[in-house]
């Protein structure tokens, strides 16, 4: 009937799967068909909360949609998630999480006790958080036309004087910080589809990190950035902060946290740690003189145990991302393209 | 494995596409299964939305998500519908809609040139209702696994010093008005289903309902209630105010503005005018005396001409409504418990 018209710049006329891996493709797929002219332009952003003024206060406002794929997994499941994400954008972008909504989309067939369960996630996932549900939607679709239960949630945050993190907020100089272990909750969905019982165990690091960011601001730190390496891993996420602020980023593989049994998988897999997505951690960047406080304040809390400088911020100008191999070597990390993992979240 | 427990009240074990209808069977569902001790059982509520404080302004915070079939119909697409629905919502609470997040989530497949069509849709009812699309996420799932596309929309609307109204401040001798035609967007949907082409032209109503709010504000009245009658159309509506605010209410069929065409496809059908959803109506309850100036505020504005008085609060007491029909006998008005139309909205 119509012409296919072709999605710019990608010589493709269809949604493929790979737009939704959160990387470059999705990037192209919403910057030349979805956003531009929707999203406000002069609204300000912070990551993927945007900032707004309600009168004299000031609130960051942020949405994510939940399919992963299979809802429940080591660690946790689709509910716990839909929390702890959208909670930690609002983390990432310096509010303090207080409102969330809870969209459900809900497949014909979908056991009542399922939903049971998953409704105790959450309920657990937001007392952790501190955040209060406050509105709700569900939709049924037919048997085929879902796939169990998707779940969206938006949420309010209230942002304090002097928050600053930023992603264009890094400088030259600055340390990078990752508050944990890396690669854990995209092993744990990759363990969750397929059985590899050699590897040792593997979960899900998803966790509201709210009071983990509280502990470093109680340690007297103020971060330049802050941000959550999920979908697309600490690859995309560097490389959205060096874009955002100017600056070449250089990582060190060989100071990165990794669990052995995760890294066994993902090297069974062919999987690139930098790329797999993390649902409890936090990226923190801050000037020099105040990595240590950092390391402490972050290590004060349960969740930040094994925080570790991971990298600086190592000039401004071009905004590349270069990784110090285990060998000794150096490569650029890039955006990744594809999706090496569908439905990690 | 485990035992199935069955939804309570409705001995089913499983979600039921009636569960999505917004009728007593959703209810059901999210009542016992999800959104107790989920939702903040201290936060005011209106209707879908939640009033909250943020320092000294008020907001309301409202979600929902369109799972529409087809995605385009007569008179709209699920785009214009996202927006619409959820600035209704918060119109319906008294709230000015400002800010909008939006959900995507995509069927592998879904053609380019269909999401481009979408986005912009999105933004001429964006622009339509004055608010702005201020954040946004993508995900994407393998074909089979959706329905090509459905999308979340969260809302924040700011409440204004005094506006009042409220599901539970409907008072005995109040005026019940519709603010025009009802069941055109039922209808539509229907048509774009099936193919009637015997009824004459049938299209949906969805349209944001802001302005004409302000323009009955303009006409000085403060509406004791104000409601959107989408899922469940008039029927859920009424009661659901009649619940809230322990009256009786008595509808007059004769009164409801109602186009012939839509009247004669949903005659068709064997469908009540009073279950079937619309997108672009409210209904408006005000005190006796100010039921001519509210008409002639809504009148004066585009998407209010046929406004009508359909009813009356007629007593305290007992949460019933009530209708007279064409005939002139009466009958009584229930929640719609199943599905008549599923995939409305």
């Amino acid at each position: 009937m119509t012409g296919e018209k072709p999605i710019l710049g990608l010589g493709l006329s269809r949604v493929l799967l790979s737009h939704g891996g959160g990387g470059s493709q999705t990037e192209a797929l919403l910057g030349e068909h979805f956003f531009p002219h929707l999203i406000a332009p002069h609204g300000e952003r912070r990551g993927d909360s945007a900032i707004l003024s309600a009168g004299p206060a000031r609130i960051a406002f942020t949405t994510d949609s939940f399919v992963v794929k299979p809802w429940r997994f080591p660690g946790g499941d689709i509910g716990r998630l839909a929390v702890c994400g959208t909670v930690n954008d609002l983390t990432a972008a310096g509010a303090r999480p207080q409102w969330l909504s809870l969209g459900l989309i809900l497949e014909e067939g979908f056991a009542a006790a399922d939903l049971a369960s998953v409704a105790v996630s959450i309920q657990q996932a937001a007392t952790e958080a501190s955040v209060e549900i406050v509105t709700g939607d569900t939709k049924v679709v037919e048997r085929g036309r879902g796939d169990g239960i998707y779940i969206n949630t938006a949420g309010i945050g209230i942002i304090e004087g002097d928050a600053i993190p930023h992603l264009a907020r890094a400088e030259p100089g600055d340390a990078v910080i990752v508050t944990g272990t890396v690669g854990d909750h995209g092993a744990a969905i990759m363990q969750a589809r397929e059985s590899f019982g050699l590897v040792g165990p593997v979960a899900s690091d998803v966790a509201p990190l709210g009071g983990l960011i509280d502990s470093l601001r109680a340690a007297g730190v103020a971060a330049h950035v802050l941000k959550d390496p999920t979908r697309g891993g600490l690859a995309m996420a560097a490389n959205e902060i060096a874009e955002a602020s100017g600056v070449a980023i250089r990582l060190d593989e060989r100071a990165l946290p990794v669990k052995p049994s995760v890294a066994r998988l993902l090297d069974l897999l062919g999987l690139d740690v930098f790329e797999v997505a993390n649902e409890g951690k936090m990226i923190v960047i801050v000037p020099p003189g105040e990595a240590e406080p950092a390391l402490r304040g972050l290590r004060a809390h349960p969740l930040g145990r094994e925080a570790a400088v991971i990298g600086e911020v190592s000039a401004s100008g071009d905004a590349i991302v270069t990784v110090t191999t285990r060998a000794g070597g150096e490569r650029m990390l890039i955006k990744p393209a594809g999706e090496a993992l569908p439905r990690i979240c």
